[in-house]
């Protein structure tokens, strides 16, 4: 470790902003930022992990023109560094290819890997012997899935017979006269625990004055708290200051998106947060290392809010539940601008039904969109009752925006008399059947008749696309209509249960809106399809979930990191601990469901549908705004077949449904 | 390596159907192969990687019900070779869980391991010292995640610090009174020469009478003639014979479908094939293994056929091509078949235009299901011209099968008048602007009307599903209507280039139905969308892509190994050997495009869509049924986002159309 004077060096944290797959503007961003930090005096410059591809790319890292063009721009930063100045040093997250060696994949081997550069030149590693750093751990769960295309430290050490120890130095920087001892690593590697190798731990013992950890993290919900309790332990440990650099980005994987929320944050000696910056902004934060009796830490930030801390707006609410609702706004808000800004669209449709989940959509729409961009469309039918009409229209009122009513009664009467009763022929011509539309079809015929005929014209012709406004909930049993609605172009609500929806309803009104905004009928209002008498909300009938309990049970089917199935939850039905194990507030699942045969009956119902029907329509769904540790996706990969019960469950099911009586008989 | 006397003992290749997820099934098929196996006095049954839980199940390995669900069948195939009779020797792969260990997602440690049990025991590995062995090499890439799910051999050593080569150890499995060293690998384990540790080799290099490879190995094109290659070099350097017991089975990841052929293959010791089973067929193969001076090989095998070799009906054509089509054709058939099955459903209903791409697909489905179980419909439209409406009942005549013709324009006139021109207001009541309905738009409402509208109630009431048609050309660039012709619940034609639907088309014709199915007209018609007057077919206007080309084009781009991009092409273009690179037939890119600015713009259209909206299409297409290298979907990773161009292209770009003078302007 450095054993110099006191003193001190500006290092700064580059919170860019990265446009994936797009190496030519990010490059241009960070000569910016790193012109920016000339001027302000940093001395050392780091950007997060990926800084020039982006890191959510699908397969496009196997176009070899892509890589060579993110090296191209690698040179041009490293160049950068040698422009006339101040001395600077600037050290960052891209991809390097080594076109001398192949991957397992038997493409260019890849590294996710990191440059420091000084004075026009990539420094050595010290370790690697080599102008770049590299990755030692590739997540490989989740939307993650590095190994797919990157070599590692590990796979390096077991191909050459060194010691990964060896593989891992700290790099010696010249920081303002004085030679740093410092530890950089990317992203997984500092969440060593669930692995045997451990890259931040070895760096520690072989002594840093402070380290970075470049990240490209996505937003979900709790992460922020969990890595401030998780650095907080590991940081005090190491006794050095680290800080964690994260970018600002909307990447997907096609079916997910997820928002990169930047808040980098630099941990004291001691573990503790001595700044934070902003959420969802590209800045630039200076901050001074201090060295005292050889050791260094990071003096407190006067100019934080200044630098990119949070503004008085940005700040969220003590409370950890409206803190949560609060972030997840943040991050669809954030998401949804960013995806309309990439695909250079400004205009948007919601077809609004009087309900929570559409005027929650159409609200969030309105905070970023100007009134006459933004055309909510009533679409009733018989069926619909006069409270809900009202209250749609009552939305548009309130959010100022355009509105349109356009009945499906006479296409749906076309359809009907056009299908119903018609007579299909064999092909010599005799009458084979007449096709007859049951009930549930002419249900689906109707929301059909909604999305695929009027919105998806009215869009177009709006020069704009339309929303897909279901909820978590009915995504997980498909409990809506595909090509009906289920179509659009995002599905904004699609990772929110449907406490959540309310919540969030609730936080735009009082938070964003200062008023009634979202009408207060569309929070009381009995949640409903209304495609059917059956669903009257006039007479309190709607849908079959009942949100305060299919919600939790769902959440552990989907949701648990060790997925709950229909074993585990008739097992804690049996041991009466069912409701303690769901979380269930305000509801108790005895009383929903007071014998086990009406218990058992539910649970099959909708675990047939998760796995059944409704894999099928997620499948051809729109693309998810991801906000929770579990999206629907590329986070909840999944195989069209057949619902499957376990040994151990059916033998369980059978006897509790022999000791209910031989009214609950019946296998799934 | 066993030196004993000369003699034989009897190996089988189990060729299990596996259905994914279900161990229960499997694990009771596998319980009736092995009483067959004894029956037959087979002394070493090998069945496939994965037998008991199936492969591609999304994320079903974090469901800790499940594993223990197999760990139970596990427990059960072991105890099955303790049944009186004579003694047999059981290799399969399953998953392991080790439930002391975690894996690197934190979650219980899984491995893609195999059991060698024997007398109800399972053998101890004598290289790891456990009851099993495990995979050394995971596969990362196409449609394969292994390490997302499973530990290694290598991670393994890397873990204990002792070499991989002491993990890895032949089996000593006593069969027939001798001592067999036996080399057991997994699939990819086989696969060796892309990464820097190689299985087969250690294994060979430690003395092996023969290798067994259990293996779950997806369909692709040409894929068993390289294994055959590859697999001819590597037995023929160990000297040893090698069995590849591949399963047959349907799998999927949601959105991409892959068939498992079977085809397990017995090789000599000198590496040629001694014995090859059927595709898609469940069987055993039970070969023997003679050793002669010591050194074992296999027998050739007299009754190849009556125990799964390929029957009369399944031998393929000599002819390169012709059995290439044919191959498709079987796993189209097959994956079908057990899609539709999987499902429980029966009844299919197809919209059919007259043009190729309907008529093969019904052509197909005629193959599997009874007429009176097959719905073709035939829905025009004013522009639909009296050469392809004939052409839609004509298929109908000769395929036997239910017909209706469903007319469009009533509805689509109810669409034009009810939104064409509406009238949208401002809350206040004021008028904002009207709705105004543009030709492409009103092409989109007819594609729409048909699906969303027709098909999907007809089907429903049909108690069946409706397909969609597209070919892998269309999908590439998205041309095709969302919720309209790309609707349905499967593309079985969506990993077919057009060219390839022609083909099979004809094989059809020819070699399953022995007469003109499909209209001969339906392969001369230009294929057109018949959704303007700019897409009349008997003006000879039709599609804007010319298939022999784009065919081509679109695979590199697709389909390639490494991937091209505009870049390359543009080189290809600018150095003259763009029709070899692209491997054009009867077709000259440079007589279709006589100028660059001609070429230019063709190239970066078809490049727009394929990175644009071709993306959204396909996040929300029907799954794809794979038979090439790289299918739509799980095989083929993408992110919604801008198209984009390197810097070397927009070079290239440059300076060809500066060469071409001021008429090839302006950027992409």
């Amino acid at each position: 470790m450095s054993r110099g004077p006191e003193g001190s060096v500006t290092v700064a944290m580059a919170q860019l902003e990265v446009s994936p797959g797009e190496p030519a503007r990010n490059g241009a961003r960070m000569l910016g930022l790193i012109a920016e930090a000339r001027g302000r005096g940093v001395s050392l410059l780091a950007f997060p992990e990926m800084s020039l591809p982006g890191y959510l790319l699908g397969d496009m890292w196997e176009r070899p023109s892509f890589l060579r063009e993110c090296e191209a721009w690698t040179g041009r930063i490293i160049e950068a560094t040698a422009l006339p100045g101040a001395p600077i040093t600037v050290v960052f997250g891209t991809v390097i290819p080594d076109w001398r060696a192949l991957g397992e994949d038997g493409r260019v081997r890849k590294y996710n890997g990191y440059v420091a550069a000084r004075e026009g030149e990539a420094l050595r590693h010290p370790g690697l012997d080599l102008p770049y750093g590299i990755k030692t751990l590739l997540p490989n769960y989740r939307e993650f899935e590095e190994p797919r295309h990157f070599y590692d430290a590990r796979k390096l050490a077991l191909e050459t017979g060194r010691p990964l120890e060896s593989l891992l130095e700290p790099f010696i920087l010249e920081l303002g006269g004085r030679k740093c001892r410092v530890g950089i690593i990317l992203c997984e590697d500092a969440w060593e625990d669930d692995y045997v190798q451990k890259p931040l731990e070895i760096l520690g013992r072989k002594g840093c004055d402070f380290f970075l950890n470049l990240s490209c993290s996505p937003f979900t919900q709790g992460k922020n708290e969990k890595r401030n309790r998780v650095f907080a332990r590991k940081v005090g440990k190491l006794g050095s200051p680290l800080f964690y650099v994260n970018c600002v980005s909307l990447q997907n994987n096609g079916k997910t998106l997820f928002t990169f929320d930047g808040r980098s944050t630099a941990y004291a000696a001691d573990g503790s947060v001595r700044a934070e910056m902003a959420a969802y902004v590209q800045a630039i934060l200076p901050l001074a290392v201090e060295w005292r009796h050889g050791k260094a830490d990071i003096a407190s930030a006067g100019t934080l809010s200044a630098a990119g801390g949070p503004g008085p707006k940005d700040r969220l609410p003590a409370d950890a539940a409206k803190k949560r609702i609060g972030e997840i706004h943040q991050a669809l808000k954030y998401g949804v601008q960013s995806f309309l800004a990439s695909m250079g669209q400004d205009r948007v449709v919601i077809g609004v039904s009087g309900g929570i989940d559409s005027a929650v959509t159409a609200a969030l729409y309105r905070e970023i969109l100007p009134p006459q961009n933004l055309l909510l469309v009533n679409m009733p039918s018989r069926f619909n009752s006069g409270t809900t009409r009202g209250l749609a229209k009552e939305l548009a009122i309130n959010l100022g925006c355009l509105y349109a009513e356009i009945g499906i009664e006479d296409s749906v009467a076309v359809t009907k008399a056009q299908l119903d009763g018609l007579e299909i022929t064999s092909p010599d011509g005799s009458r084979f059947a007449a096709i007859s539309l049951a009930g549930f079809v002419m249900e689906n015929v109707q929301a059909r008749d909604r999305s695929s005929r009027i919105l998806a014209a009215l869009a177009a012709s709006f020069a704009g696309v339309f929303t897909c406004n279901a909820n978590k909930a009915e995504l997980t049993v498909g409990y809506s209509t595909l090509y009906g609605d289920l179509g659009g172009y995002l599905v904004l609500l699609g990772d929110l249960w449907k406490s959540e929806v309310y919540a969030l309803g609730r936080h735009l009104n009082e938070e964003v809106y200062g008023r009634e905004a979202i009408p207060e009928g569309s929070f009381t209002v009995v949640p409903s399809a209304e495609l059917s008498e059956s669903q009257a909300v006039d007479e309190g009938k709607g849908d079959p979930l009942i949100y305060p309990y299919h919600d939790r049970l769902f959440f552990a089917w989907v949701q648990r990191w060790n997925r709950a199935t229909p074993e585990e939850v008739l097992e804690w039905y049996a041991a009466g601990t069912l409701n303690a194990e769901l979380g269930l507030e305000g509801v108790d699942a005895y009383h929903l469901f007071p014998t086990a045969p009406a218990f058992i009956r539910d649970l099959e119902r909708w675990w047939n549908l998760y796995n059944g029907i409704a894999v099928a329509k997620r499948v051809q769904a729109p693309p998810i705004l991801a906000v929770s540790s579990r999206a629907f996706g590329f986070d909840h990969r999944e195989a069209l077949g057949r619902p499957a019960y376990t040994a151990r469950y059916l033998k369980l099911r059978g006897e509790l449904l022999s000791a209910a009586g031989p009214a609950g008989s019946g296998r799934p």
